[in-house]
């Protein structure tokens, strides 16, 4: 069993953690992954990822969401009606860019299959691509990749790591893939958690700091060598982060922006080839499609600074996390991403 | 007393007006003008005019409001505030391009005079350009037209024409200035009423349309001379929108965005040089700023389509009853703009 | 051979059309179809529409494009990077709802296959809800479908009415589907054409509008039953302008914007349940993306009014094509979307 | 004269700065500032600084630029146009939240009688709010403190610290004000100078870093009190970015949106009493608003990686920059900000 960061001894911010530091801290939110790696018929390290923003009743009522694009060389489907009306009336799922499509259209089946949705259907899926480890082109995934990180979602702990849609990924040139990490926050609104969940695949080694320790500068290339051999050109982080904080749309965006300082001071830079696409949702207030007026909560926006804290700590610790979870895998044309090297970062860190 | 749309026997939609076919028939929302004629010491035709979204509470409760930026040769101060989170929470002035600057400060000394406001204040001003008729060089407001226009905000029906903000104003190569019209729109959320105010200085002539009808290309420019003797290069027009439905700040960019269709159908295209920029509010919460969590009535989204029609329908007739009312006017220069022709618009449409 | 609006005896607007009244006239641009109609194993009535930037060179070098959201109650993936940069790289798909992201993943094995693409590829695939005649729920289209609509693109003359992404729809109560018109414009600039595509599937018959003329109150529904026989829910229009006039992607931007004045003209409202979403491109540049400092030409903004005027226009006579176009067609469960009644509309106008 | 970052030993990120480490090091921007300080009649401590994007042609040809609204609890005026044609035509300013439209109204004046400009101007003035040391209700600041500013710009050094429009302001509980940095970037495209210009008026002490190193925490409150007796309530920060990379606007819109890295790094979050706007602009094309078609140098997208780190990193130090100039300042009603201790800072430097 690895470590994740704050078992080195790191904290990251003030703010206390969530129960199980992850995404499902917030109550109600769910995490599933389907794991895809196999050498035959071609080589495979890819995989899904479902984050079900409300268990029971994902499919019938919607909760209020916010995306930012803050560097867009991906993909997230479902973005125009976010960004008209807010509302997230589907399961998100993260995946390998070649396959954005197979897990949409897939979840569009199972709104049909078990949702009763008579009409029609807009989910999100985004994606970073894993095409260095993985054979992309040979189109692994399957629709029924799909229905299982879907049925496997649950709340309680969060596998992070080379899980689910992170399972090809690379981050700071060590192997990547999906961490998560939480915050509790007090407000005068009342005691909320922020949740947030990433698939971690861009960064230079050079770039990334623990804690604002600029620690990647210290791990030499030829002890643990980079998983690129030229600069990467794939590199993407998606950021999903969630609170039962009672935001509104406009809220929601706020959210999702703030994301960007927790990926600035890891490291990120928003390089032109990386898709860096956060969606944040609030599970404060479920909202009926079809139904009467809404009476909605709303935080007072004078008491969002805790959330804006909480969001871009987790998203640090959270892609730390996923650097501390994920083991070395070795993919296609005998490429190896070797892993972020624990044990020797938790001795760096004791001679600081 | 100049004829409206309606004393044409021209109704623009389907749905019924409110009172005073007027921004305020929204409860609430008061109106009021500063007009500027005068040839010493320099020709001045111009003006303010402010609208206030609640009376009574305008200094210390917010509403929910949002923009669109339709064709953005234009300015309206406030706009990284409402867009950032949707709260409008200052009188409305729209005035002349060059002393966007002067109204804006005079609202922020109101602010701090009458509201009590101890830190600081982004007032939305909104402008479109008098420079033809009016010495826009000589700088010819001053703060106590400010002041006048606030001080005479009322509700009731709104005098429209060469007055206040749209003093000297041109609209399709005729005389423009201030129009308003109201719709009331029943849905299963229940009956609301939406209204507009346009200042409209936009426009070709042979661009004009009637309810649909292309009547600007009958009006020979031999019988009414145009206001313009070369393609205009200062028309803009800026589209205010209230309702009392309970609408979040999505919505009300949503909402905000549906003026295009109104001003589309009456011969606006969003030229080069027009800045046509829309503000929507929604006097249906009102939002303590730093108060306990908020309770906030919303429609659901799915309630919204009576609204949208309203909100174009109202922006198309409000235009024609700028024109409508606006009487023939002489600037500096010796120029003339000529007033739409009522009466012989009358015959044309009794002639159709 | 039913006839276009033009054969009906109304132009819309001043300018001229390009050679074939369509969004081909821009050079280089081709469009292909693949149209899916069988009543086993489920009734389809649906399909894909192709168009291509750029012949020749679509997969090495991008264009400029811009994108506008006026209503976003639809999908168009590929959003994120076109929002970042502007770069259009593959070519766009236009099908039924559910089927997105099949027609997505297609397009990126054909960039694979055909295209040398080694990496990833973000395509564009938008699309409109074709489940009131076809069973949508039943995920009729291949694969193959998608290849075949690819290598049909062709350059000419384009089929309008009930073809490819067109097939199932309904547009303003009758049958509706795919339609195309094109504007020739000359400034300080040159001589350019804009071109415009529609896959029209939105809007109420009472709303209609032809070159301003309420026309589709004067049909009655015992004339012409209405497709709907219940209010619309799933109405949508996707439009695709294209322009050989040199703009960067802020125009290009501009460009999609200025489409709602066309939708909104014909009477388009952007309802609730409607995704409109615009894409224009411009065809002026060729950018090769890894490659060396790139010199562009562009339009001034001040030239662009005609460019403005031609999108608006063509839209409209787009939207007004399809209908024209499309035959009356019977779907699942006996449903009948009758065809727009072009003689008796050249009855109507003869009376006006 | 006190030290700048750099003489305390520390350098931000791995490229070299320019030969100023200044905005002005971007060839032909200027920068003026008027600075006013007084106590009689009220309490002033305030002003203005100009950026000029380009000497000699400023009112004449264009630039282009464009803005990020990272926390939006603030004004900058001129964003309609920006936002939707990316040309930048006048002065920059930057001043004190109450007085924003004098300054701006100040800068059509300037442009009326030295631009010869005809007809209207859209100018950029920004701020941030310095009514805790200034008596800002007293509205100080006149239309010849704006000359002054406009009229001292120059090329070189610029002075950094409680100048300007920085006079009054506040950061991370310390004096803060104006700071400024740059960084040369080499890449496929050529050699390149991104220089930032930061106004800084945010932040709280124990959230403020020096490169990564969490210094804020140190520096005890009884040792150098804060300049805040409460929570602060209007912290903002504006950062200006030039660079002569030649970029099209949707490129200076990437490179605004990335200074949010280095500002999430120095410890800004994004409060949601925070006016966090950023505008950049590229020198490398001048457009002639109403002449031929425009020829434009564009870097490709793949090659801006570089601008990315230098904007991020030149802002981290343009913030350092401003503390460590800016000298201890007591205003209105005895209150004391403190200038940040440098040499005490040099001392926790060396012991670190």
């Amino acid at each position: 069993m690895r470590p994740r960061l704050r078992d080195l001894g790191i904290e990251i911010g003030a703010l206390p953690t969530g129960r199980h530091n992850a995404i499902t801290d917030v109550a109600g939110v769910l995490v599933g992954h389907a794991t895809v790696v196999r050498d035959e018929p071609t080589v495979a390290r890819t995989g899904v990822t479902v984050v079900v923003p409300r268990s029971g009743d994902s499919w019938t009522e919607a909760v209020f969401g916010g995306w930012h694009n803050f560097s867009g060389n991906g993909e997230m489907t479902g973005i125009p009606w976010i960004e008209e009306t807010g509302l997230l009336d589907s399961p998100i799922a993260i995946t390998t860019t070649h396959q954005v499509g197979l897990v949409r259209d897939a979840l569009v089946k199972l709104a049909v299959e078990q949702g009763g949705v008579d009409a029609f259907h807009l989910p999100v899926v985004a994606e970073t691509w894993d095409g260095w480890l993985s054979d992309a082109d040979s189109f692994p995934l399957t629709e029924e990749d799909v229905r299982t990180a879907f049925a496997s979602a649950v709340d309680g702990p969060v596998t992070e790591g080379a899980v689910g849609g992170g399972t090809g990924m690379i981050c700071h040139e060590f192997k990547g893939g999906i961490g998560t990490s939480s915050r509790v926050v007090e407000s005068k609104s009342g005691i909320h958690t922020v949740g947030v969940l990433v698939q971690a695949n861009y960064g230079r080694r050079d770039d990334l700091r623990l804690d604002g320790w600029p620690l990647g500068r210290l791990i030499d290339k030829d002890e643990v060598p980079s998983a690129w051999d030229e600069p990467p050109n794939g590199g993407s982080i998606i950021v999903i982060a969630a609170t039962d904080a009672p935001l509104i749309p406009i809220q929601c965006q706020r959210l999702a922006k703030r994301v960007t300082v927790g990926l600035g001071r890891v490291g990120g830079y928003g390089h032109d080839s990386s898709g860096d696409i956060f969606l944040a949702f609030s599970t404060g207030n479920r909202l009926a499609p079809g139904g009467d007026p809404w009476k909605v909560d709303v935080m007072p926006m004078s008491d969002m600074d805790g959330l804006f804290h909480a969001v871009a700590d987790a998203t640090e610790e959270s892609i730390i996390n996923a650097l501390c979870a994920a083991e070395t895998m070795t993919g296609q044309k005998g490429r190896t991403a070797h892993a972020f090297p624990v044990e020797r970062v938790r001795e760096l860190i004791g001679a600081r």
